[in-house]
């Protein structure tokens, strides 16, 4: 509750002592800083109309000293060079800009809060079942932020997948005890972050305030109070991280600093969204800039990274958000697509300050670029390859999707099918530790898997099954356990809402009443396998030892040193199979018989096991 | 010739001076030696019925020293360790081997000859083109060994694909002059060394003597005369090289040394043929020993290459072959078989001997397994994983050659059709130098690339206009270029004869006048390109700079710092397009025309170019 003391977020200029006809200060990033923070440089980006030709003080305060100040391209910045020293206590800074007229600012130092407590920046890890949702889409806890007055977006139409339908933090917040329920452990929403965009602004990814929550959702304060009551649940919470680009109405690029802080080609120019073109010896100039320096789309400015001033900005501004919020962990989104050197300080600043924060970041890739290309964007066993050396822990495991997919819908052959789900696996050789990769079966860019398996309902029991067995740390999309369908394209459907997020709503999910038998029957799946896995560190910290997949059928175990086995077998067949079991010997030594988790059976004796078609049998040996 | 001057060679007891009623020596493996080689220590392998009682001595020789003698398991072998220093010369040894008798044998040291004579391994690279084919399939210059008398096959039978067609050394060097007119500068014969197996000893992959050729094929004197005669001619000889696997008729299985000499299951166990278990973090103990100690068929004992005395025996066996014949480079079957810390010993011990050889590997993998596990198992940037680091210069590019096939037989996407080759291309981050992988279309294991690419002609001419213009060594597979087609299997055709090879073949396509129009205008198609390449050292050795395909059109240059540019364009569209060259500036710059390599037509200006549906175009810029 400290965080929530005092001063409010957003600095204005009335509100921080500027009289009458003095040159407003509109705002000051980082909205606010803390003493003790371990680099005790901070930069501030200072904005007013005709501020540049200012010149700055500060009012003495001791362990803080005013380094310099520079002027930008635009008339209405000033960057303020502070170091902040050990000695300093927090308190309110005395800035005085003077120019033709002259302000101050009280610029607040808070204390920090992090530190010491436990209940902040827990971490991710693959103890964790992560919950991924839409905020917009989940559930709405607050009819009144449904229009917010004065933001471009002025409408709200469920009907429309591109408009916004109303759901909020408070909307989550409702449905911890749902959430809890069914096993999971953290929840990650698409951005919470100001996307005060006429169009689209509900996917979160198009940010126009870097230091606002998105009013549909709450206030900053709304936020910091979901992630600690989020905490006194036992749940941990994913903040999702754009780096690579804002929406068209961010202030920064209305008025921009500079030119330099963004890319700009003389006419919109489309990427071509190959991330290869960062390590590829043989790359072409044009392609190598057309993958980082374009804009993700139309309404997507592309920050320039390589501008120091824009790291530090980008820097400073994802240190804020760990130390304002106790978030638990990052999701980086288009992780690849940012400057690569960027990439490496940027994270190196943030684990420096947060070395416990969960990390982990869209490296969306091709099945065809093979695992490398994934592992190259984590941390792995390569050397720097063009000067870069990923540091973010884990990556979004695309390829694990993917081949996984594959399984399930195309016939086993000796480089087709499951075979190739075993050679992504295999591939974590590549990996520094790909037990941090987060792994998952859909998102909110690709399609929901109900939908890719045919929606054949055993299919996708053993895509969860999977899921929560493999190596890693377990995402699932909202829905999937009701059976929520659809394509990405060509509508957007797999955005839909939650049904029973919104109290119109004629069925509600989120009750077992309000489930069809089918829907009753997939979530009592995740909620019986999440339960199991989270009370089974083997699922999460044991080793995995896979056996090459014969017959269509792939077999591994999850086992620790402690004496527990978890033997899983995913049959990938359209026909029962019975699998002899003295293959996997070495695995099977000291145990005599087996429960079977998903049926709560007693499997007798390890001679054989008899997997139903398109089935995952999981068995906890004895 | 000096080579061949001196001692027969293979030592026999009767030859080398054993007196009647002595114990015989039936081999000493190597079957002589030199002077001068970088390691001075040699391990003899003799074998001897009733053998191992015996002490041995050597008489005195200035500059060898014998170090010790072993027995084996086996009674009829003794393994003798000599060292040879600087000051050795070459002669005669004197060694005596006595038990209840005594046998003295005349062992051969000789001259070096392969030092200072720039003939002599001449090593393989970009600047060549390989032609590979099975000797007994090629050509038969010399009806006299088509049936050997006392070898274990009695008959040849040109109706059977398993049977012997009659082809040898000969045949091979009476078109010498026809593969040089093609542009090949390489020759690389499926393996010359015996195969005395009562079956399918055609292939060469069985082999039942170390130190012997075919008889089938020509003797080993022959053989060096067929590397001395192909050098004289302009032409490379690549040595095949097997050292994973034996036939099982071969003399070390048959009276075997020790039963530790071979991997041994209690019955036939097929192995699993995943080259993945090797480094997979996940692996199976039992899935890791099905790869590496199975038998690579029912025939094909597996020689236990982490027995020291086995190691040695194969090294000192390919350090042999390339002082006795001064072939240019090995090619080495089934690399990833072998136990890894055996190949590093290998390839080490070969290329500090020759550090001139070229060498390849065979590093067969899936498409699925991503370039990451071809590179694993050459020299690439990895750290060692499980202790293994590759030393082998060059793969056999298969990941290439799969993805060359997608992008001329499925549609284009964003990951499929040529993007998957535009991708596999981008790997080569993961290589030391990819330059020196060995691309090819197909080979005498994968179905031949006419049948592959439904006998289109255009697609062939496209697949070759890649092959000669990619970076890399390109090797193509006797008969490509007069349209020999056929599928692996069943009836493995793809090893069909070349036709004008026997005396009585219908057609010669050795012959312009032999060769159908169709036959004749792939040749055409091939020579020209080929000898484009031979004389423009760009597509040796200039860099390589590849564009996105964009619209089913891929694009990449070939340059050099002086001045040269290659273009070549692959359209892999059932459509002809039109493409602006504006897209290409960074490579077109200081150019304004061109010429067609192909067509040789003049392309008066750099604006725009038009290629037809699944043509390749071939610029070179002016």
């Amino acid at each position: 509750m400290l965080l929530l003391a005092g001063s409010p977020l957003r600095a204005t200029a009335t509100a921080h002592g500027a009289g009458p006809g003095t040159p407003p200060i509109s705002r000051i990033d980082p909205t606010f800083w803390w003493v003790g923070m371990k680099n005790p440089k901070l930069q501030l980006l200072v904005h007013g109309p005709g501020l540049a030709a200012s010149q700055v003080t500060l009012a003495s305060y001791p362990g803080v000293t005013l380094d310099s100040f520079q002027r930008l391209e635009s008339p209405n910045y000033l960057v303020v060079n502070l170091t902040i020293d050990t000695a300093a206590k927090p308190g309110k800074l005395q800035l005085e800009f003077k120019g033709k007229r002259k302000t101050t600012y009280a610029y607040e130092l808070r204390a920090r809060t992090t530190p010491g407590d436990k209940t902040k920046v827990q971490g991710i890890s693959s103890a964790d079942f992560i919950y991924l949702l839409m905020p917009d889409r989940f559930a709405n806890g607050d009819p009144t932020n449904d229009v917010v007055k004065g933001n471009r977006a002025r409408t709200i139409a469920r009907d429309s997948m591109y408009d916004r339908h109303g759901g909020d933090l408070k909307g989550i917040e409702q449905h911890f005890d749902y959430l809890k329920e069914l096993g999971v452990t953290a929840i990650w929403p698409t951005p919470v972050v100001d996307n005060n965009m006429p169009k689209a602004g509900y996917h979160g990814y198009a940010l126009t305030d870097y230091y606002a929550v998105d009013p549909h959702y709450g206030s900053n304060e709304d936020y910091v109070r979901f992630v600690q009551h989020a905490h006194e649940q036992g749940l941990k919470v994913v903040h999702d991280v754009v780096l690579n680009h804002i929406g068209s109405f961010n202030y920064l690029w209305l008025d921009q600093p500079a030119k330099d802080w963004f890319h700009q080609w003389p006419t919109f120019t489309r990427g071509n969204y190959r991330n290869g073109t960062v390590n590829d010896p043989h790359v072409a100039v044009l392609d190598r800039q057309l993958f980082s320096t374009t804009w993700f789309d139309t309404t997507m400015p592309d920050p320039a990274q390589e501008n120091p001033l824009v790291a530090t900005y980008l820097i400073q501004n994802f240190l804020w958000w760990v130390e304002y919020t106790g978030v638990d962990g990052y999701r980086v989104d288009t992780y690849t697509y940012s400057d690569p050197t960027f990439l490496m300080n940027w994270g190196k600043a943030i684990l420096e300050e947060y070395p416990q924060l969960g990390m982990f970041g869209e490296t969306w890739m091709q099945q065809g670029e093979g695992v490398a290309q994934q592992a190259f964007w984590t941390r792995n066993v390569f050397p720097p390859i063009n000067g870069f050396k990923s540091n973010l822990p884990g990556a979004l495991d695309f390829m694990l999707r993917m081949t996984l997919v594959e399984s399930l819908t195309k016939p086993v052959g000796f480089d087709e099918g499951v075979s190739r789900l075993y050679y992504a696996v295999q591939g974590d050789w590549m990996y520094e530790d790909a037990s941090r990769n987060v792994i998952f079966l859909d998102n909110h860019d690709v399609d929901r898997i109900f939908s890719v398996l045919g929606e054949d309902v055993n299919k996708q029991k053993m895509a969860l099954a999977w899921l929560l067995t493999e190596r890693g740390i377990p995402q699932l999309y909202y829905g999937t356990e009701v059976l929520m369908k659809n394509f990405s394209r060509p509508d957007g459907l797999l955005r839909e809402d939650f049904p029973g997020g919104w109290p119109t709503d004629p069925k509600n999910a989120f009750t077992a009443a309000g489930r069809t038998p089918a829907q009753h029957d997939m979530h009592t799946y995740v909620r019986k396998l999440a339960t199991y896995r989270k009370t089974h560190p083997v699922l999460h910290t044991g080793q995995l030892t896979h056996f090459v997949p014969e017959d269509g059928v792939y077999t591994y175990f999850r086992h620790d040193t402690q004496g527990h086995t978890v033997l899983v077998m995913l049959n990938c067949n359209p026909a029962a199979k019975t699998v002899p079991l003295n293959r996997f010997a070495e695995r099977l030594r000291g145990y005599t018989a087996a429960r079977d988790v998903l049926t709560e059976a007693v499997v007798p004796n390890l001679q054989t096991a008899t997997v139903p078609a398109f089935t995952a049998l999981v068995w906890e040996l004895r």
